[in-house]
Parts: C-alpha cells; sequence; structure tokens
C-alpha cells in the first residue's frame, strides 16, 4: 500500500516574524508512519515545521508544511497517488486576515469596517499601540476535498475536543464522517492524552471501538488498512 | 563570570491547542552560550521551547520559556544573580485577550465593547464562525525591568526590524539604549539574516561597530563583558 500521513501543527503567519501554530506534536503520525514502514508499505509524510520525525527510510518521503494553504496544494498533489491518507494534523480553523492597532479605527465601528479594512502593509508590526485587534477568516477544510480527488481512498481523519464527555465525542465524530465523507474519525480529548496515554474513539458509520495508546491507534489504522485492501 | 542568556522565542496560548509564537531560532544565543562556555564562565539559558540548544556542560543551566509572563518571572529571579544579561530573544510585543467569533458583537460597536468584552471561556474556540476577531494587548518591555533589579549588571539588548535602512537602524538602536538602560544594543535587520551571515550594529552610546557573522556577534559579546569586567 501507499499511504499519505499528515502529522504536526500548522502555522499561519501574522508578519515575517511571527505566526498562529497549532501544538500539535506530530507523535501519533510518526508512530503511525513507522507502523506503515515496518510492514513493508510506503509512506508520504506531510509534516509541521516542528513535527516529531521517523528515522530516514527509503520507502519514507517527507514534507515539510508551513500554513493550511501550502497542506492544501501538498494534498491535492499527493492524494491521488496513494490508497491511504491518515489526516492527523492539526489545521489552522483559522488564519490572520490583518493585525492593527485599535487606534486605526473610528471609535464606533461596523462590521463593514472591521471587514473591509485594509490597513498599511507593515513586514514586521511595531509595537506602539496598547492595544492590537486582529481579524482572522475560516480555512478551507482540506479533509472535505479529499474524496473528491480521490472518491476510493481509505479516509481516516481526526476529531479533536477538549473537555466533552463520551457522548459527546462520539455524535460530533458521527457528525464529521457524513460531513467529510472519512471512512472513519477518529475522535478524543485534549484532556485524555498524556504521553503514550491516547484515549480515543474510532468511528465509523456502523462500529465504535474504545482505544487507548498513541501505539493502540497507530496498530489499528494499519490493520483496518490491510483488512481493506485484502 | 556569570551570564544570563536569553534565546528563541515565546509563545503566548490562545487557547488549550494553539498559541502566537515568535520565530527566532534560537541560534544565535547557543553560540553565544558556547562562547561564554568554552572561555570557563558559568551560564544561565532560558530559551523558547522550539530553540536549538547547545551541548550540556556543567556550568550550563537550561530553563525552557513559555510566554512573557514565565520569561518576567524566570528572569526577575535570575538576573540578580549574574554579571551579564544577554537578551536575545524575540518576545511577544502582544498577547491574546480573546479570541471570538465576529457575531458575538453587535453590527456596530464601540472601542468600549471591544475592551470590555468578556467571551464565554473555551477551551478550544470552535471553528463555526466564518471570522473571527483577537483583541491583544501589549506586554511588559522585560528588558526594561532588568536594571531595576540588577543596576550594574552589563546588558546586552537586540532591535530587530525588517527593510529600514542603516540609518534607521542605528536611530532606533540608540532610542532603545535610552529607553531601556541597555549597555548595548544589537540592531539587525531581518532581511540581512539568512544562515551565518547576520550583519548587525552593536551600538553603545559612544560607538557603533558593524558586525557580519552570528560567531562575530557571540564573539564580540564576549570579548565586551571580559573588558567590563577585568
Amino acid at each position: 500500500m501507499k499511504v499519505l500521513i499528515t502529522s504536526g501543527g500548522t502555522t499561519e503567519p501574522i508578519d515575517s516574524v511571527r505566526g498562529i501554530s497549532n501544538f500539535a506534536t506530530g507523535g501519533l503520525g510518526k508512530l503511525t508512519a513507522e507502523c506503515f514502514l515496518e510492514d513493508g508499505h510506503e509512506v508520504i509524510l506531510l509534516a509541521g515545521d516542528k513535527a516529531v520525525l521517523p528515522q530516514a527510510s527509503q520507502r519514507l518521503t517527507i514534507i515539510t508544511i508551513m500554513g493550511t494553504e501550502n497542506l492544501y496544494e501538498e494534498m491535492k498533489r499527493c492524494v491521488p497517488l496513494v490508497d491511504v491518507v491518515v489526516h492527523s494534523m492539526a489545521v489552522s480553523d483559522y488564519r490572520p486576515l490583518y493585525m492593527t492597532g485599535l487606534e486605526n479605527f473610528p471609535s464606533v465601528l461596523t462590521e463593514r469596517d472591521l471587514l473591509n479594512f485594509h490597513p498599511h502593509h507593515a513586514k514586521k508590526i511595531s509595537s506602539k499601540s496598547n492595544y492590537q485587534i486582529m481579524l482572522l477568516e475560516k480555512t478551507p477544510k482540506i479533509i472535505s476535498f479529499i474524496k473528491t480527488w480521490k472518491p476510493h481512498v481509505l479516509l481516516f481523519g481526526f476529531k479533536l475536543l477538549a473537555g466533552v464527555t463520551e457522548q459527546e465525542l462520539i455524535d460530533v465524530a458521527k457528525e464529521k464522517l457524513i460531513s467529510t465523507q472519512a471512512d472513519f474519525i477518529i475522535a478524543n480529548d485534549l484532556e485524555d492524552i498524556k504521553n503514550n496515554q491516547h484515549k480515543a474513539f474510532i468511528v465509523s458509520t456502523d462500529s465504535i471501538e474504545r482505544l487507548h495508546t498513541k501505539s493502540e491507534i497507530a496498530d489499528k489504522i494499519l490493520s483496518v488498512s490491510k483488512t481493506y485492501y485484502s
């Protein structure tokens, strides 16, 4: 099999010296890549610039990813080449449109003022204002494009929430199965992730299974993929 | 001598999964630490969580720093213990107060609405809104506290600008000498930093010297410190 794995977090630049980063370490993506490699498969790993990486291998291609636009382009190019996609990267939901001193707005402003504001382009934002406002726009949900690029690819998506009940987690995963056309959603709660402990549910339209560690999740993704293509 | 070096960048959390990071690699801080260690001195290194680090040494203490508040507390504790401070960390000028969907505001709003808004606290911000607004407040300029904590410490500050003329760079460095009470400001332009090439000016009240590489900057900081304490 050929598998595409995304791992770590994206970074959306604010200016030339700072950006908004997602904190994911890439640990699960690394483990999953290692499972597929040890079992003899080919892996393309799209990894955030701070993600932990597997050891080099002739069957492993690593591509460093910065923002969502970069990720979109690389996935569009790579998805048609693979049999399985494991999209475990923490992708920015929002990207900055601008950041500017609050004093650049009138004291009474409208939504239109905010949306139509075009600040003077600064390579590095000055630190003179007491307050800054940032306007952020939603990024495209890249996972929703994957099946349009390759309808029969086996797709594992992820959903991370924080401090919710198990039932909420499962309900949200089931919604995401439909909205993304993923075959499986691995749903996890940030509060249940500590080092190798990594409680999660792997949810499909007709099954829910509880998993407990990163290794268990990685093994499960490999075994489901092998069954699917056997 | 005992020297305190700060390096890398700070990260200010937005919620439990994302934050605003400064991109500095910590390369110059690492080199400066190595110069002082090789010359037999003791080094305390306060480093951002992604900063490159020197090899372990009995005379080296490394403390990992996240945000500006964390940096402030550690510097307040460490500055009285040292003879020299090299404050090369890229410190966030702003930290997020909140990030919330634009629809949570009235369509006409005032500055007071923005400043007094208290969003429902979310552990992880939902991705339902098309636009989000973030309000950020200025962080305290930590460098300005250093001489109040230890008046006679030898202080090297840094000023990074992007795409300015040499004259502007020197003028801003001279202003910063006064506002921070630093003994030296190392002024550099982002566009003149590429791998080991690192053009900079080291500016004091009565001298300006041009430097060209990270090694030259690190060596200069060491030699100035040795002269000062000889």
